[in-house]
């Protein structure tokens, strides 16, 4: 496994968070981040899935790529069967798989193509663990290749001297182009929002910003309006699990009210759009949001700190309208996010 | 030392969180809300001190009235000494209590009233201990009943049915304004924020909001314009340390946003002003921000989570425009945030 370089954040490729091993995915935790850089093994897709509920993975392309190796473990463990088991098998595996997250869009689209190799190989005959690999490999080698074209221009909007601000973790998108700003010699500073209540921010963001050396600065999700008010920001960027046709992005909770800060304050508020919208989904209302367990919001690092009869309510992603969004950056340039449609779409 | 009756929240008076004790004053710590109802001593002013810096006590009015007490308690032990020497430890007691914390304008009123009335006894031969001990029941009385008339004019603006959503603890107004519903047979929800990093939302209003009967839910800090999007909410309601005169609020940082989320969201959005506008702060800009220890951002459940060479920044207050705010209550009526100078003229 590649182990991470100085300088290189260890979350800006997959390579450095999943492997395939003996009889297993080794996935690292990013529950213990930056605390401890320990891998969680997965026997089955079963324990994928289940990794994948329990964000020891997070972002809809990251676990999108985990649920891949889930499919894979599946073909590699069904390799000896009959190709009607083994189809069944990964038919099962993506099922399961799919039920995981519901937001995020890369999930079905990514088990739908590794499902389709692996059955239309076993058709010709064919191992389908290799078609997947294959397929998975590819997947994984176009993701980076997204997030460094996103990345590349993404770093066209900073400008020397810029402190920027984000939310959750928004990916290797975000690495890239700090990475690729800081080659250009831009001295570049960052503001981290905690991103309750699973810290994203303070777990992933705010670490990986670190490890390129960049000065970085936590807060938690309500002081992000009180900073643009006193002149500390200069552009905001956060990411997308979905972006519909009609420019709404939905990204983990606490995204929309870091886009109404900055709207309110003009400051440029820009999302990481990677591939772009999903042609599936017209608008912002046609986004599933997840609604995860309400135990998240009423315990507070592991010991429950409400009183009895106190309920709690943990929408996990909110949509934000694009008139409150300045861009979106995809891996195909910068779009004005109620047009971008016209740049996406179908034919 | 009275206790919690039924349907009676214990944060409604002051009498339930604090009281003097043979050589020292039992103060409820907040801290270990709701699941723990503890007192911690203070010995002395300083121990006082430390206390309203550590946050066993918060909020503007409830911090002033624990300071009257640990200047109250000076007065005690100084009682047998030359009138010079209690003169002199009066004035460094109240200089002590004055540097705790720097937003809330209530702090200084409280000890210039009860250090004057104290030296003034003390001019004409009698007991300071005694002067102030009254003057600070007064303020104890006159802050019950400023909160009880600010509690009567906000119970106006609830409708049967209404959901509405507050920002950390909003204090005994908030309280009694919903007492005050509930006894004219309004049915209401609550949507309580947690308000990071102290959790005071959780701790101390969904707590209390719970013990008066009403139905309340928690989500943390980035969760409020979700569920102002969803149609949830009716109104917000939050507090004010200090007001400015030109209708700026300072209150606990996280309310600047959510009056961002209700002002898009065409929800009204009122604050519980108490007594009213700071006469000595003209505009928003004069109120002093307190920045706490960074340490408190960076752990988490006092336990350190951000990774080493990660910087925290931790501004406790926030300022809301006045253009954002529906409507300021204070004890004498609702005033158009923009217009409360007119109202609060000097003389």
């Amino acid at each position: 496994m590649s182990v991470a370089k100085e300088g290189i954040p260890l979350l800006l490729h997959p390579d450095n968070w999943i492997r395939l091993e003996q009889n297993g995915v080794a996935l690292l935790d990013r529950r213990q981040l930056p605390r401890k850089v320990t891998f969680l093994r997965c026997r089955d897709y079963e324990e994928v899935s289940k990794a994948i509920e329990d964000m020891v993975v997070q972002g809809a392309g990251d676990l999108a790529i985990t649920a891949g190796y889930g499919l894979l473990l599946t073909a590699m463990q069904a390799r000896e069967c009959r190709k009607e088991s083994q189809g069944q098998a990964l038919r099962q595996a993506a099922s399961r798989l799919r039920q995981t997250r519901p937001t995020g869009s890369y999930l079905f689209d990514m088990l739908d193509n590794l499902l389709g190799q692996g059955l239309e190989a076993l058709e010709r005959g064919q191992e389908a663990a290799e078609a997947i690999q294959s397929a998975l490999r590819q997947a994984i080698n176009s993701k980076d290749e997204l997030a460094r074209k996103t990345g590349e221009h993404a770093e066209t909007l900073l400008e020397d001297g810029d402190l920027l601000m984000t939310h959750c973790f928004a990916g290797a998108g975000l690495l890239y182009m700090l990475k690729f700003a800081q080659e250009k010699g831009k001295s570049l500073k960052a503001i981290a929002t905690e991103t309750r209540p699973y810290l994203q921010g303070q777990r992933l963001t705010s670490f990986s910003i670190n490890q390129l050396g960049i000065p970085v600065t936590l807060i938690t999700d309500g002081m992000a309006a009180y900073c643009m008010s006193r002149g500390m920001v200069q552009k905001v960027f956060a990411a997308a699990d979905r972006i519909a046709m009609d420019g709404s992005v939905a990204n983990k909770v606490g995204t929309f009210q870091l886009a109404l800060a900055a709207h309110f304050h003009g400051i440029p508020f820009y999302i990481l759009g990677y591939r772009g919208p999903a042609r599936d989904t017209p608008r912002g209302e046609d986004i599933p949001i997840e609604e995860r367990n309400p135990e998240e919001v009423l315990s507070f690092g592991g010991e429950r700190i409400a009183a009895d009869g106190v309920a709690g309510y943990y929408p996990a992603f909110d949509v934000t309208p694009p008139r409150l969004i300045s861009g979106i950056v995809t891996n195909r340039g910068i779009f004005p996010a109620h047009l971008i449609r016209e740049y996406y779409k179908v034919g």
